[in-house]
């Protein structure tokens, strides 16, 4: 893997701010350690995981924070910053008045990528018997495929979105494609 | 259901014009009047419809007329607002004269939506025989997966968007995929 | 099929660029050579095919180069503007100097847009024989559904795309979801 340049980290930030209406952080000092923050995850896990949160470095547990987060979209609606305050609305980007934004992020989610962390630090399997500190099993994290029924937007992930990003339709508006899939990756 | 605020209301508005390059109209007492107007359906039907449109309610024939409504993009194309002028391009922004737009939902869209919304005040049903005004089967408004030929954007919709939202490649550049579907809602 | 008008292509190319965050060209000549070409391309295949490459006619062949080319986003993230230099990122639009992009299609795609591009001026079969310039066959460009390890997007293309345009990941974050789909066109 390539190592990203912070301003290919920068860019690609900037790109996601356009696609969605919305700035990054108006604080020069906050925005420089996030995007550093983001290309460190990058490095390390392979993806920018969340500068603010802590990773599993499994994928399939850190979906949910990999930057731009799931929580972001709610989060700027209700805010006008998400929980970094990477991404800020026009009152935000105008007044420059960071607000403080409470976690979003379900605590079981927390709990898996805290405990498959912690984990990997104490990875040694006890004699005589098979490691029973397994973390959920990816039956549990099956992915799906789900619609908007309002603009027919198809994804493929464990839970829909919180909001439709192509026509901002809350969660409640979504509901399952029964198909056989199998996937990889 | 949570009643919306007007401020979650024009917040998510304004999301949804920041997302495709558009402005809420520049006429402020439209707007106020447009916002209440969705509001006002929200919390009626569960999902804002469009608020110059008779709404019949039931979730499936109203797909169409939830704000954003499928119309918007290829009016605001053509003409540089929406039914509604409710969102309007750069140059409407500006010279804040706002167009007339002829409505572009087919007609027999309309009429389901008449039909079923005079049902609903004449519901009872006659003695002696089961009710005969009963609306299209769910048969008519079967979805399906469409992709787009251009970019791959793919929707799960009784029939493709306009624009592709993605590529904004018009409503010819979509096929069906074929498969085995089942969904709920 | 109607015939597109400048406005009407130069609408389009505005929405698009409005809803990645990028500028059109910001040279007036360029600009109007680039949407007369644009103009010109759908007018004889069908679709908007980028104006700076050879197409084939074939819109199996030329899905990638259908303007915003499959490049567009990865040249503007690395080069600040697309191969045609259509479309700007904000620096570029302020300065107004505009780089030299380097061709990203591979070349592969390119050859078999010059071979078929080729055969159609030469299509005479040989007598006595079976004609054995056809190009590859249709399963070699078969497409399949893709989804975004990150957001979940879904696609239905021959390869995922360099950029995924909701979240920005990268294209090695993409995995297929394997169904067995039909498909028409």
């Amino acid at each position: 893997m390539t190592k990203p340049s912070i301003e290919t980290v920068r860019s690609r930030a900037q790109a996601d701010a356009n696609t969605f209406g919305y700035h990054l952080t108006p604080d020069p000092e906050l925005l420089q350690g996030l995007l550093e923050g983001l290309k460190t995850n990058e490095e390390r896990y392979g993806y920018p995981s969340c500068p603010c949160r802590l990773a599993s470095g499994k994928l399939e547990y850190d979906r949910d924070i990999i930057c731009p987060c799931d929580y972001r979209d709610p989060d700027v609606a209700e805010f006008g910053a998400c929980y970094c305050r990477l991404y800020v609305n026009d009152k935000i980007n105008e007044t420059k008045d960071l607000p403080t934004v409470p976690e979003r992020r379900p605590i079981e989610k927390q709990a898996r990528s805290y405990e498959s962390s912690a984990e990997k630090k104490t990875e040694t399997k006890p004699e005589g018997e098979a490691a029973k500190t397994e973390v959920k099993p990816m039956s549990e994290t099956k992915q799906k495929l789900w619609y908007c029924k309002q603009c027919g937007y198809v994804v493929f992930r464990e839970d829909p979105p919180y909001i439709c990003p192509i026509c901002k339709a809350k969660r409640e508006m979504f509901a399952e494609i029964k198909t056989r899939v199998e996937y990889s990756g």
